[in-house]
């Protein structure tokens, strides 16, 4: 099934305890097709500059995505320039570039008006819209957003909200926008907007999902070597999507729900072991049913036996 | 199976969002004896004042708690005095009293010294060694510590280690103490100690268990109402304790251990609903149950259908 995608592509210097890179290949919309189209066939929207290398594109490309939607602007692609301290949980951001992104318009190609499936990432919320208003009868419908939409487009961000089925945001900025330190409480005050599935992610510690009143606990992959977290957000989306995009089911169901929540910790317990998306490039699909496996040892537990009488 | 606890009892001064308690009952082996005691025999070793409330004793007592080890002493009550923020994620703790703590000197009454399984809380690390010296041929060893053990007596800290199986620490005294923000390297730092197992506390994110080689991500219960996280984490050890005390199997496999940690955030889950020991001291044998399937359902996910091929 196709699966549609509007964010952004750029470039990124990125610093952390174990390195760093300089104009490495980012964005959310980059990593989420990288990831998604393992599972399913991408419509990618988004915009460029004319510094955007011809390489970069093709790695979308030789791996199925559609990038027919992606367009070439005068001026330079978005670039982000952030640094990770040791704990690695919260980027430090030092600049941001919004260059050919400052007046993106997206306009879908006639294909693309077709797709089952639509993630918006992180982008204006009134671009979301713009982007929803032009696919004609999408099966699903996710978004994520940040804390400066929350901040500065509340209302439009609402509207969004309004209009979409899946709400996948951060723990921070789901406590921020729900006014309350308790994440159940935020995810039904989410809820209440609109959207029945509402996912938090919690970084290193996994997520958590609201699907009507069914909760799950999706868990992170414990990994020795963390490089760069950059992109892990996306990547996690990537993977949930696609799962289910793949799948197709005619019902969405709380258990696909789960299963794609697993899958997208699976994805991006991969891309957070090198920069850039150095990992997610070079997976082997193998290794992705590998892990999947692991997060079933990791989380698996036998039903009481001998509960406690007194 | 007869469990061994040392640790404080206390009177705690408690301030959450959610209100305030002054002087109530508080301290390591309080909140564990209370969880343990719905799971097996407790033999409670500690140190109390004058100030002491016969009542509160009895309340241990009357679940069976055997407390034949509580010495009282002339002096006041150890005292603890803490705030929490709306994150309820960290304690300010505004005073300390140590009062007859200062001169604890743990002496096992002749029954304990047979006990089968043994917890030592978060005591001097040299108090610890004290109480390990006196019991015979204990079938399992469980320790907890915190950063101030770790920054003054780090010398005895390790000879703890070295002398238990389970070494049940917090998240950052985990890093701190390994030097390391990685929870997995911490964990085999603390590994190569001595101890075959560690489990490391992640308050509302759960726990990680690290047995031999094998990793278990232990689930928290996501509530809608936490009104005071004391005592979370000796509840965790209680429960975690208890259930393999009253399981007492012949070899000590990793199936009961993540089977124990759920149980220690199932009980750690009641705990935090109300004040000091209040969720705890009502709390029916059947919720315990109740809430251990609920745990199995917030974590379950089905084995994967139709993993990527691309």
């Amino acid at each position: 099934m196709s699966l549609l995608v509007v964010g952004t592509m750029a470039y990124d210097s990125v610093k952390t305890p174990f390195g760093h890179r300089d104009r490495a290949l980012g964005g959310s919309a980059t990593y989420f097709s990288l990831c998604a189209s393992r599972f399913t066939d991408v419509n990618l929207v988004a915009v460029i500059g004319e510094d955007f290398d011809p390489k970069d594109l093709a790695l979308l490309s030789d791996r199925g995505v559609n990038i027919e939607g992606v367009e070439r602007q005068a001026g330079k692609s978005f670039h982000w320039k952030g640094e990770y301290g040791f704990d690695l949980n919260e980027a430090k951001t030092l600049d941001t570039q919004l260059n050919v992104l400052a007046t993106f318009d997206p306009k879908l190609p006639e294909s693309y008006t077709k797709s089952d499936y639509v993630f918006l990432a992180n982008i204006d919320p009134r671009l979301q819209q713009k982007v929803l208003d032009q696919v004609t009868a999408p099966k699903l419908v996710a978004c994520d957003t940040m804390n400066f939409w929350i901040d500065s487009a509340p209302d439009a961000l609402k509207k969004t909200f309004e209009r979409v089925d899946v709400v996948i945001i951060n723990e921070g900025e789901a406590r921020m926008l729900a006014k309350t330190p308790n994440l159940v409480k935020a995810a039904r005050e989410i809820q209440s907007i609109g959207p029945k599935t509402v996912i938090v992610k919690r970084g290193e510690y996994g997520s958590l999902l609201f699907h009507g009143a069914d909760v799950f606990s999706g868990p992170a992959y414990p990994l020795e070597e963390v490089f760069d977290p950059t992109g892990a957000g996306d990547t996690f989306a990537g993977g949930f999507m696609g799962h289910i995009a793949r799948q197709n089911p005619e019902r969405l169901t709380g258990e696909l729900l789960r299963q794609a929540i697993v899958m997208g910790g699976v994805m991006a317990s991969f891309t957070v072991e090198r920069f850039s998306v150095e990992r997610l490039a070079s997976l082997e699909a193998a290794e992705i049913a590998d892990r999947f496996r692991a997060m079933k040892r990791l989380t698996h537990f036998d039903d009481l036996t001998g509960a406690p009488t007194k």
